[in-house]
């Protein structure tokens, strides 16, 4: 599904930070650049209180990366950055090391190594700037997105915040938002590039253009069919719901209302449309909803809500804060050391411990090459997902990431699905390092 | 400026929520696809505490219109969207109408009338996403960017937050923090695209990949020359500093220092470099600076920032908030009138009052038809962008926005340069309006 026509082919080069090219050009020069190096993408600390992470945009950086290449127009931007042997050096660039993760869709820790990619330091260094904006955005979103399916406990979720984001950046909330278990987006090069279902029906202007609210919904239903989702809150809502039935009949798909006390006017809605006949109508609330809104209405006769701003933003986290950091030369661990901001030197692995009953115990990050035992019930965290420049055949579909990430959640400790603020679900374990 | 090899011609119609196209179908089949119809960009209010907001994003919207339109890829994608007839005439779309709007760089207030587009029903109603996404991301960017050039007093700022934000978002907002007075970015691509001055050295896993210190920092300056900038802080930061103006002698451009009590270390390093000799070398700070940050450094000496994570998120307020609303019908004022979200009917104009030293007073909105007092030093606010679907000669390239932001920001009265929560600068008077 990644890759639409639009985007195939594409240079995904520049996506860069100039001060890769200008380390990569020293490097070549005095000779350091072919050093076998290992870098690690990891998040220091969750965002403020939340007690998960979801990783998402591995696919996205997979397909990015074998787009990862300099033609004639990139090195033609890049003659003021760098020597004339370096620009010589990037036309023949392409990925050619290995790339190991957690799988898209699985919950990730404070420490957890979520990415290593190995290769000369060259091949790999480039990489960084590329790997980091797709998953810190895209796991911003899709670990965001995760709290509110919970919050809506079953009921179905729309993304809806296109407006509210940079228009490619959209496309990838749409992406993450449907990996979390949203069951639609708006956005409609979500559908042809990553295959998710849109949906959609009309908004306040099309009730505005018309001559009144009626002669609006009876375009709306001979267009769409009574199956449709009529928004009905342009006017006086109650009165909205009377013509919406009117127009369509009580076989009418659904209403929208989109501003107001949503609570008290689910209710209200209900009970007029159960009165009117109209039993099977569903009932969609949108406006401003975040994982805490849509909790505070799992009561309510609501069957699915509209989600726009606070989802494509993160809900208060719009980056997942991950790191690149080199952690080994030549096989020698290596890492900052002065005062703040450190890091564990060392390539690393990872086991998640489960009990037998599947809920998760702790996340054990280990070096990569130490024995560790692993339970009958534990699982090793990273996969292969690049070997020798290529990705990895079998690499997961976005709906097989989508359930990865529904398991997941069900084996996190029910503490760990609170909407408040908390410590991580489960407790990273830093095993056999300094 | 606009339009890089890589984005010239691909089309930005499927930027698009589905809902647009649906209701184009409904008007189409009920005969109003051709009423005249006004729909108008505004923000309900401005961030929380934010006392202004800047428009950004209007050359990348004015070039993306251009681009809007539905190729055979487009239409084969919305096979399952619209009926044939719909698909028929998407095929023939071409923005034809008008759009007029507040100049890029310019501030704006809750109310502000920052786009205008007026046209057919289908005409116009269509690029609501694609409008909003760009405003919406472009602005909240740029509004931050604003408030820490304003914090920074002078001394340049540098965008390197690319890896903290969407790929392809990250160049939007190189663009928006140049906009509003950063001075160069990290991002190659907003090189290539906007022509942004880029910068950017090396990372501590240049320092990390070497044997030591020393020959990491030797491999630099001969590939770069003296005047780069050595980041110091991998190890111990004193000796950093002895070691880089060993590598590179007293003429150092500069020193970075990335982590730890910034303040403290910048009035140490200066006074490090002072005695060594190297009184020219420049001191960089960056690593999770803010507007906060950066103001709450004035009185250190430092000569450069590096901002990443903030200004890309835009300080807390990722997404401005403005909405596109259809005011006007054949002349027809239209408004929601609902519970809550009310909006004014109408088409409206702007003028903002200025006291005769150049200090604004207050924004006033009124119908754009009606007659409204302008003095000799009030300025009316929106300027012809396109008409007749052509874009105007003569908007404003990115140096000449970056200047009008300047200029903008000389005239609000010193409580709304304030960093603190407070109101809009300038109040918003609705004049002519109920």
């Amino acid at each position: 599904m990644t890759g639409s026509p639009s985007s195939a082919g594409v240079s995904t080069a520049l996506f860069t930070d100039r001060y890769e090219l200008t380390m990569l050009a020293a490097a070549l020069a005095d000779g350091t650049a072919t050093r076998h190096c290992v870098f690690e993408v990891f998040a220091r600390r969750l965002p403020d209180g939340r007690r998960y992470g979801v990783v998402a945009g591995t696919a996205r950086l997979l397909e990015s990366i074998e787009r990862f290449r300099f033609g004639s127009e990139e090195l033609a931007a890049l003659a003021d950055v760098v020597d004339p042997s370096t620009l010589e050096w990037l036309g023949d660039y392409r990925f050619s090391g290995d790339v190991d993760g957690y799988p898209e869709g699985e919950l990730y820790f404070p420490g957890s190594p979520i990415l290593t990619v190995t290769g000369t330091f060259v091949d790999a260094v480039v990489l960084e700037t590329l790997s980091l904006s797709i998953l810190n955005h895209d796991s911003a979103i899709a670990s965001a997105a995760a709290r509110m399916v919970t919050a809506a406990d079953g009921r179905p979720l729309i993304e809806m915040g296109s407006r509210r984001t940079h228009e490619a950046a959209a496309v990838a909330s749409a992406r993450a938002a449907y990996l979390a278990g949203f069951s639609a987006t708006s956005n409609l090069e979500a559908e042809r590039r990553h295959g998710i279902p849109t949906a959609g029906t009309a908004a306040h202007a099309f009730t505005l253009l018309h001559d009144d609210e009626l002669s609006a919904f009876r375009s709306q239903v001979s267009a769409l069919g009574p199956q449709t989702t009529l928004l009905v809150d342009t006017y006086d809502i109650r009165r909205g719901i009377e013509l919406a039935v009117q127009a369509a009949g009580p076989g009418l798909g659904a209403v929208r209302i989109d501003s107001g006390d949503l609570g008290v006017l689910a209710r209200q809605a209900r009970e007029q449309l159960d009165g009117l006949g109209a039993t099977a109508t569903r009932i969609v609330l949108s406006g401003d909803l975040d994982e805490y809104a849509i909790a505070s209405l799992r009561a309510e006769p609501v069957d699915s809500y509209g989600v726009g701003t606070s989802v494509v933003t993160g809900s208060g986290a719009p980056t997942a804060g991950m790191v690149y950091k080199l952690v080994e030369v030549d096989g020698r661990p290596v890492a900052k050391r002065s005062a703040s901001k450190e890091s564990r030197g060392g390539r690393k692995s990872a086991v998640r411990r489960f009990k037998p009953t599947g809920t998760a115990i702790e996340e054990v990050v280990h070096p990569a090459g130490a024995p560790i035992e692993v339970g009958p019930h534990d699982r090793v965290m990273p996969v292969p997902l690049v070997r020798d420049g290529k990705t990895v055949p079998g690499v997961e579909t976005l709906e097989q990431s989508r359930e990865r990430l529904r398991a997941a959640l069900v084996s996190v400790p029910w503490e760990g699905l609170k909407l408040s603020r908390g410590e991580p679900a489960l407790p990273t374990v830093f095993e056999g390092m300094s």
